[in-house]
């Protein structure tokens, strides 16, 4: 634990600075840095243990007191600091500067995998948070983002994922087909949810039990051929009445729900407290 | 269908004017319009009967031959009108005036319904979106959006429910305990999600067969114990994972999905074409 302190003014400037440039992917991919904002993301952070140093105001400073007390570095600032340096419009008088926690496919291991998400060229960071949260959710070994998606530590990611972000190994790969072979050279099935697919979520052919990979495509366009067929079963959310399709978000989550019941149809429901 | 025309400067500029207008909420309650942005939305809404006047430039007037077609009244004007009258960064060339879709409880007929959405003061457009998208997507018989809810004819939520909008009873009471009892008297029960429900989603003793009406909370506070005493079950998604929660979507695609399934158990699962 540090004591909240006060650094003099011209080495907290450069700090600030540093923190604030962590708003660009190109300062984060240099730096392996990125920001957490706001309370609950810092809280998960410092458990973590990512996390480089705080700016927070003096209220936040107050009334936080288990932040404070678990983190390395703790700068009180004015609220016009705390403003500049986060993304959000409301940042709670706190944020912080963390070591990357995202990894490469070569620090990943899958032996014993049983459920993992693979998006392909996810570019809008509101349904990448919001599927790394649903993977989360559902218990799933890791989430890996391939080929040409959204960074994953941007602030509007980080935020949708509520914490997830820090719960599950998140990995990033460029290359879709090496993302695949990985997944599946850990034994799991290829499912690829696609609105064309030839067999549907809930057909007894699916077999749902069976440890999966779940790859999921863009937002706008879907999956184009070579990437479906980097899969073993392109799978259909049967539509029953007049949507088009679902958005990314939801249909992950109905997908990987599908997938967990299949896999712990035996077990009884986790409730919780 | 109405030939392309270009009116004079100032009936067009008194026209633009008024569907600027129509950005706020107080001026779509007023005159009970709204914009529909976008060739896709602006097909769903000629579809759907409600389009008043349609603001295209010469391009997408020579792209989108099948809507002009279609439409009553089809104004060719400069891209910057288009810019001007969008909320859309980039509408493509096409916005339409339209007549509300939104209808109130009154003129809501539930007989026969045997899966409704009841969203409680959902305040986010992209999640109120989503639902309504997911909700045509299971066949849902209606949305009914209570108490105080973000406006469906926001553009970001009629961009967000990507026509489905257009496809299903969408309805707006302000007051929770009138949209509640309205649905129960249809003969369904009423399912709050809410992760602290003392009954798991894939619970046995759940029935997920019966006509059900699921209700929904805010997306940062979620349901208060006011507003959850007003359901039969409170219902919680097992989370299986580290994940607080999932996100209003999300949630929402699971249980409809989930209720879909326990209603069509019986059924062949209808594949999209």
């Amino acid at each position: 634990m540090a004591s909240p302190e006060q650094l003099d003014l011209t080495a907290r400037s450069g700090r600030v600075k540093h923190a604030r440039r962590l708003a660009t992917r190109a300062f984060r991919d240099r730096t392996g840095e990125f920001l957490a904002e706001g309370p609950q993301a810092v809280r998960e952070a410092v458990a973590a243990g990512v996390v480089l140093e705080v700016f927070a105001t003096a209220e936040a400073t107050q009334r936080y007191a288990d932040i404070v007390a678990a983190s390395p570095d703790w700068q009180v600032v004015e609220p016009e600091i705390v403003a500049e340096v986060a993304d959000a419009v409301a940042p709670q008088g706190m944020v912080a500067r963390c070591r990357t926690v995202v990894r490469s496919l070569a620090d990943l291991d899958l032996a014993g995998a049983r459920l993992v998400v693979v998006c392909a060229d996810v570019r809008d960071p509101g349904n990448a948070g919001a599927v790394i949260r649903c993977a989360d959710a559902v218990g799933a070994d890791a989430v890996l983002l391939a080929g040409d998606c959204v960074d994953p530590l941007g602030p509007k990611v980080v935020r949708s994922t509520v914490g997830s972000l820090f719960h599950l190994p998140v990995v990033v790969e460029r290359d879709v087909p090496v993302a695949i072979a990985a997944v599946r050279a850990a034994g799991l099935q290829v499912l690829a949810a696609d609105g064309g697919g030839d067999l549907g979520l809930y057909d007894p052919d699916l077999d749902l039990a069976a440890p999966s990979a779940w790859l999921l495509g863009n937002e706008a366009w879907g999956l184009p051929p070579d990437r479906r067929s980097l899969a073993d079963k392109v799978v259909s959310i049967p539509i029953y009445g007049r949507a088009e399709s679902l958005n990314l978000a939801t249909a992950a989550a109905v997908c990987l729900y599908a997938s967990a019941q299949g896999q712990r149809a035996l077990d009884p429901p986790v409730q919780r407290p």
